[in-house]
């Protein structure tokens, strides 16, 4: 069913211009984002002023039971700065539960038209896309202003060259190891990819700390650093060291001392879901299986019929049916996941590999209760520590305010936009399943609201965006070595709701395909920098830290068709629009219809410092280039 | 993104011509919609000829990581009896879990599109609208072929005028007790609805199950007959006790008994959400803060504040935070819910009163733990039992196999449907956000397949669908006494996916607006009755009983548009399509373009004998009133 063209200019989002606490005024103040049980919330709506909308309720849910609330439009008018082509709709509703799911009815004289996260429909929707305000919430709000940088520690620097592997100093997958040199590319016969190691470590890191802070990245995220036989470490031998090669525990106090020193924050990897098959656990399991520790493994034929993590028997599968693993990893007072925290390491936050199977095995189904059990653990260490999982699916049902605080957001950003960028399908390359065609920008924009309408707003602004990483070919290599295309992933990645993040040395034009190719040692002479893409992503990511807009802005995609894709940020007083083109289109200039705004705004464009023109329904693009970005902003 | 039109020819449902066990053959012997953990599971797709597909993946996901199965198509034509105009996939992957996720991917030389239960989409979408394939489940597989009758029964029929209320007897609502004369109708003044009471009682029942088996009816819920004040005991007094003014607890076994006599199955009401203020739990609770049962409820402030459903203080919610409270109503050995299952009651099921706000209070969201409490208690007592729940809105998250059986389906079913044949809003009669509007046949369909895709097939041949009940206006009275409009809903509840029930009375043409006036006592006067709408449902229930289409097979939405919806339903070797229509619109023939149908099939349509004309891809619709139903009929 076609909806009217009028239901393109309705909108709402999480951001403080549409939502607003009891304490929060609307010019900002107050702690944004912050809400609790008991306390009435705003809600605002903004519509087209040409809709022929005659009332507003707003539906919620206390305890299961829908309540409708009408909205009205002269108060809103007066809290908000009005603009000729909108109306804005306003009432209160009172919080009751730690998830407050809500949406809007809009009746006309024609009928009535349910607005939830996902759009504008005749009938009643499910609930699963209801807006959502998370009450009580523990929420780590510096991830919203934070530009994390990915580091695989073996690949960025060695700052200790007396503690590198050493060629053969002992076996890893049964085959000695291998010490390169550093420059050299990592081997991609099979075989090689884990146990090849070029020397970088936490003292390299250290040594480094000016040049990530010349970047502008204000966070860390480690690939694991404990104790494990390969270079990715990913095989835990022992949850409780940080290896001896990249410096030890004290590596990490001092790592930890440096960041402090320049206000950068610190996100280590924990691997729950599997050991490595030398962990003193397993080892112990398979030597007897009455030892304490064979709980925590599948063991269907002791021993060597066990479970492991896609059948890799080097990794074996945890049972989280154990309560005793449950205490050892996350729940008891000394668990791994808590002790970490805690000085003098005091990490930020944790990114839990392979999430999405974790705790999940057959008849047993625990990942929601694993996923709760260690929110509530680290938050008692740290009420503002990061849990982000490693999810390369739909993990929005793991994002709903009582477990991860964000997924590496693969499929609700970066899977989508290089398929549009490129048609490189990054989640199955070479497989006979790969769609190697462009994505349409439509289909680009329903991916993308999809997954933002199936979690709360304020998830949504601790999403942790990326481009690639250690798991995926780069950026540039997944955009067919197109540097402008290139230009055009990072420009969204800094200005989408989320937590930007940068794998090393994208920043600098690396290539690379899959694993290892995507490891290769970071490059430190200058010689081999794209300089112009290193200027951009600075320039860009000054803009995100400036800007409260990129971080706490609303979001509304304004236009997708043809090769081109726009969508704006909006907080009180402010305004961004975003316009991304992968190739020529012939569109001189955007509609903004449904952008609400007045025409006395005036635009800059923040890359060019071009001032626009626009009237209240277009912007011209004028100089936006075929394959390229605008970022126009209208700011006090 | 408008589709192309292709997609409208894809179709899968998990009804067996689509979904096969291991021990199941498509002639469907075997046992139907049972599945193991462990087993594979044969999946269908139909697609129609002239679509551009090429190859076709399924994607599932075991113990939350993808796994892409490719389907081939010769096979499966094998399998199927092949039509000119479709064309079939078929490959098989293993159940791993109580829940199994899957969906398509379909590519064509212009990309890749997803199939999923809630339809084709360009993008990859989340994964709530996955088809879902529940193993080693827990299927009360009765209900399937059942039909139920819902009997209110103070109303119903007075078996024992001895055990009757008198005038006066006791106070209710802290008002005297009225006692009325069948035939008369509840005082519609505020301060009656409760307190009035007409005789109906288990002895009534009893006497007139001949005339239930003659309707063709197979399965009775009642509305609570526990010991409470009001007529419709709600505000429950004893769990453990059949009101006396009903019978007794005999009265009940004596039901029993005579419904095992023909085959007939029992329903009953429990109402966990909150107790009356009467009941012992709560006088105690009442008198003394540190009674045993004051952890049974919430108090704000002992004894005044307390929380009641809806601020209702006669019913106090309960809380079940207390683990003493869960043991007591279904976890511990003799818990309420249980006893009512074992002998000499043995009662087929638990219709679960306003399961929506079960268990939820503020920062205590228990409904979800207390759904699968309640499961398996009652599983454990009999595996077959029927677990129905109240919700007046979106259940779905009740409904993924682990904790209700089923949910009363009005915002799935009942809800849309009535407004879409009357503009009646059951949802918010008399409200100002009540829509009066007709609901648009693409609404209409978009609804019910959006409440579909949410929850497992096996389920969804579970939901309890209804046209009212003593919570809603009656039916007829919802389509405007329009005994045709009337037909059209009886005509589809009888043949939509799920088991019908029908509201006593609405068999007859009784007519009542919201309660009590829907609660009037049965008319039992053959003159009183609408004859031809008896004959209606006596004929609807016939071929309910007789087709394992309607029970099982499966569905697809054909056609919506207009004043007319026409939907199929199919098994192998059977094919059913019904065509509704409220009113003139000129529709002369159905496209059958996505039905999947041969040249050769030859229909029937059930209520008239009519033999059906088509061509592979029209019906024609001769004969069908401006307001009515056709049911057209394929089959051995």
């Amino acid at each position: 069913m076609q909806n009217p063209s009028w239901t393109g200019t309705v909108h709402h989002d999480g951001s403080p211009l549409y939502v607003q606490g009891a304490d929060q005024s609307a010019d900002q103040s107050g702690s944004p984002l912050s809400y609790k049980i008991g306390e009435p919330v705003t809600i605002r709506l903004r519509v087209g002023a040409d809709a022929p909308v005659e009332r507003v309720f707003l539906r919620s849910y206390p305890n299961g039971e829908q309540a409708m609330t009408e909205l009205f439009s002269t108060e809103a008018q007066a809290a908000v700065s009005p603009a000729e082509n909108c109306r804005w709709w306003e009432g209160t509703f009172p919080l009751t539960m730690p998830q407050n799911p809500y949406r809007f009815l809009l009746l006309t004289a024609e009928g009535g038209w349910w607005y939830s996260a996902a759009g504008v429909t005749r009938h009643s929707p499910t609930d699963a896309t209801d807006f959502k305000v998370l009450a009580g919430y523990q929420s780590p709000d510096w991830v919203r202003s934070a530009v994390f940088y990915q580091i695989f520690p073996d690949r960025f620097a060695d700052g200790d060259p007396s503690n590198n592997v050493k060629d053969g100093e002992y076996l890893a997958y049964g085959q000695p190891v291998i010490a390169r040199k550093w420059g050299e590319r990592p081997t991609l016969a099979p075989g090689y990819g884990g146990r090849e190691f070029f020397g970088g470590d936490l003292p390299g890191i250290v040594q480094n700390l000016s040049y990530l802070q010349d970047l502008g990245v204000t966070a860390l995220y480690l690939t694991p650093i404990f104790t494990a036989p390969s270079n990715h470490k990913y095989d835990v031998a022992d949850y409780r060291e940080v290896d001896p090669h990249f410096g030890g525990n004290q590596a990490l106090a001092d790592l930890r001392e440096a960041l402090d020193g320049r206000s950068m924050r610190l996100l280590l990897d924990i691997v729950p879901n599997h050991s490595g098959k030398m962990h003193g656990w397993f080892t112990a399991a398979l030597a007897d299986p009455q030892s304490p520790t064979a709980e925590y493994f599948f063991f269907y034929n002791h021993p060597g019929d066990y479970e492991s993590w896609f059948g890799t028997g080097t990794l074996p599968k945890l049972n989280y049916q154990s309560v005793a693993l449950r205490d050892e990893m996350y729940a008891g007072e000394n668990a791994i996941m808590r002790s970490w925290l805690r000085p003098p390491y005091r990490i930020d936050g944790w990114r839990v590999d392979v999430a999405n199977m974790l705790g999940r095995q057959g008849e047993s189904q625990l990942g929601h209760k694993v996923g709760r059990g260690m929110r509530k653990a680290i938050k008692q260490e740290d009420p503002r520590a990061y849990l982000l999982g490693e999810h390369f699916h739909d993990g929005t049902s793991h994002l709903q305010g009582d477990e991860l605080d964000a997924g590496m957001n693969y499929r609700g950003f970066s899977l989508p936009l290089l398929r549009w960028l490129s048609g490189f399908d990054t989640a199955y390359p070479n497989r006979p399943y790969a769609d190697p065609h462009l994505l349409p920008s439509e289909a680009l924009a329903d991916q993308w609201q999809a997954f933002l309408s199936a979690i709360p707003w304020q998830i949504a602004l601790q999403q942790f965006n990326l481009l690639g990483s250690h798991d995926t070919p780069r950026v540039l290599t997944a955009v067919k070595n197109n540097p402008d295309l290139a230009k055009v992933a990072a420009a969204i990645l800094l200005t989408f709701p989320g937590v930007p993040c940068i794998y090393y040395g994208d920043e600098i034009g690396m290539e690379g395909g899959g694993d290892p190719d995507n490891r290769r040692p970071m490059v430190w002479e200058r010689e081999g920098w794209d300089t112009a893409m290193r200027e951009f992503y600075q320039q860009l990511i000054k803009l995100r830290k400036e800007l409260g807009v990129l971080q706490e802005g609303g979001f509304q995609i304004l236009y997708a068709e043809g090769e081109t894709i726009a969508y704006q940020r909006e907080l009180p007083g402010e305004r961004l629009i975003v316009v991304a083109r992968r190739a020529a289109d012939g569109l001189a200039a955007l509609p903004l219809t449904g952008a609400g705004l007045s025409s006395d705004t005036t635009f800059r464009e923040l890359l060019t410092g071009v001032k626009g023109v626009h009237s209240d329904d277009h912007l011209l693009l004028e100089g936006l280039p075929d394959t390229g970005v605008q970022i126009w902003y209208s700011g006090q």
